[in-house]
């Protein structure tokens, strides 16, 4: 849920001075870090040795009701949101929650209908990644708050991190991408659709999906040399492989769903910038080393998943993306939270 | 941070229907409960076996700048204190804390200065409890909102849990009760104090100490039967022993510091109802086996602490204290959030 870049041509920005990138930086100028942190600061969860080749792994994701929930999402699906969008730290790491705990700001008029929705959304979230909530608080708060921090014990093959990435590797996702950036913009901005386009891409806003056992079965075939999750957009986690690995990238086959090049015809926006600069969407962005590739694949698939390969890592630090007429740079940018006030 | 009694006459109660205790009994009753869980839904901490005998214990406590920071503390203070608590719950079970993960909530007007101090007061919290803060998420919302979860791996002797006093056992705590209720009240409802009396009430409620030394050594010494913190008061602490252990209490020297007779008497106030029906007091409060006590005192006070026996576990169901004219009954109420809207 982080994303502080502005999105181009939106109307959707945080308009507060300080991006939440800026401030994760403030905070960790001044903390004393951990020594032999076996997983960087900055990577998609943390991590401790506990001896015995094994880590302690944990993550944290808050979500804010005023800029994370759109005005037609069932508290439900928030609630399952906010497990999910944590699981999909862990799916990217390869590495398997083991239990949970919310913190849980409510607003005052929240009644017990609203709680009973909250707690069946969370534990859903949940048991569909075999993981339980074991604890939590809960507070007066002006807006909805789920801050949901999950644990859980890895050992075997290292976690899969974001620096590992090498010239000549294989990009690979685990899905298609735009969905959730597109379904965005049909509850926020009236995009013109049908209503079967509508139904798709607002589920794939509603009900999204954690790519758990893909991750887990890509850190096992230890084929993989990098990864993330594309929850601040398929351009950003690129960006963020780049930029900790030293590799630049060349796309060349973009996966963007039917739906998303519908809605785009529909309504004359680029299919690519809906693909590329989205957000809230929760596959796995992963380089893969060549010479395991099919193994990969073959791991991905077993755990009842795919692997489409959309491009190579590069030497230069560069990336780029194939295009009709010759190459577009991919920039940072991502989708930002949807409203600030 | 869980209390849900209103206090006794006073103006500072949540106003919302619902408790927090009935939030979170809700919140429970839709959840799938882990199996084999080795400290029960509603102690102090979470946990489950991670094999070889050893526990991952974790926590999550949430701190709300509406109501649970009063005005004059600044955000250092405040950070810290969201730690301490957390570090608190761990001291009653006798646990350490390894690392901490801070999910916060920042209002748009924070600036770069709120951050660092913010950021400083975590980090405060964390390294004087020898912990690391090892992650986080941040996020703009309308109320300062820190979540901190804290999380260790546990073997030697089993946790000290809320469920196993028996009667005949010494109830102990390590500290003397009321100082941060007059601190809250010198500081909401300005009651009559001298500067130094001021300086040492207020001081308590500003810069709480976890008994974390204190918690580990009695779990090594294997004397306590049963623990708790006082953070939500040493009457809410007694009842929640009594109700799990199913014992009494009777209580005969209530540890009452000089400050808070003095600033009770200069105030017409009851010195008893401070220390009974207080909170944000973070002294640990224990039963021990009346045959280990003196091993109990020495382990408490080799970890520089004191261990004060303050009354009886009884067998009758009653909670009662001890005064001149006879007994009174000790009743489930504690100190509310001080502020609603």
């Amino acid at each position: 849920m982080n994303r502080e870049e502005t999105q181009n041509g939106d109307s959707f920005k945080v308009s507060s001075s300080l991006g939440e990138r800026q401030i994760i930086e403030i905070i960790r100028d001044h903390l004393d870090i951990m020594p032999n942190m076996p997983v960087p600061f900055g990577d998609d969860v943390s991590a401790i040795n506990i001896g015995e080749g094994k880590l302690l792994v944990l993550k944290t994701d808050m979500l804010v009701g005023k800029t994370d929930v759109p005005p037609s999402m069932s508290l439900w699906q928030a609630a399952r949101k906010a497990v999910v969008m944590t699981v999909s730290d862990f799916a990217s790491k390869g590495a398997k929650p083991q239990v949970g705990l919310i913190s849980l700001g409510l607003p005052k008029n929240t009644n017990e209908g609203d709680i009973e929705e909250i707690a069946e959304g969370l534990n859903e979230g949940a048991r569909e990644y075999n993981t339980y909530l074991v604890g939590g608080d809960t507070n007066e708060a002006s807006d909805l708050i789920i801050a949901v921090s999950l644990v859980g014990i890895a050992d075997g093959p290292p976690l899969m991190l974001r620096n590992g990435a090498k010239a000549g590797d294989i990009v690979a996702v685990t899905g298609s991408f735009g969905q959730t950036t597109a379904g965005l913009r049909i509850l926020l901005e009236d995009l013109e659709v049908t209503q079967d386009l509508r139904d798709v891409l607002v589920r794939s806003v509603f009900v999204p999906r954690a790519k758990l056992d893909e991750g887990i079965a890509l850190r096992n075939s230890k084929a993989a040399t990098a990864s993330i999750d594309s929850s601040d957009g398929l351009a950003w986690s690129l960006h963020e492989i780049a930029e900790k690995s030293n590799v630049g990238f060349f796309i060349d086959k973009l996966p963007i769903s039917d739906e998303v090049k519908r809605v785009a015809q529909l309504n004359r926006v680029d299919a690519v910038e809906l693909a590329l600069y989205g957000g809230e969407e929760y596959e796995l962005v992963v380089t893969v080393n060549p010479k395991l590739w099919v193994k990969a694949v073959k791991a991905v698939e077993a755990a009842g998943g795919s692997l489409f390969p959309i491009g190579k890592a590069t030497k230069n630090n560069r990336l780029e993306l194939s295009v009709d007429y010759g190459k577009r740079e991919i920039e940072k940018r991502g989708w930002e939270h949807f409203k600030s006030n």
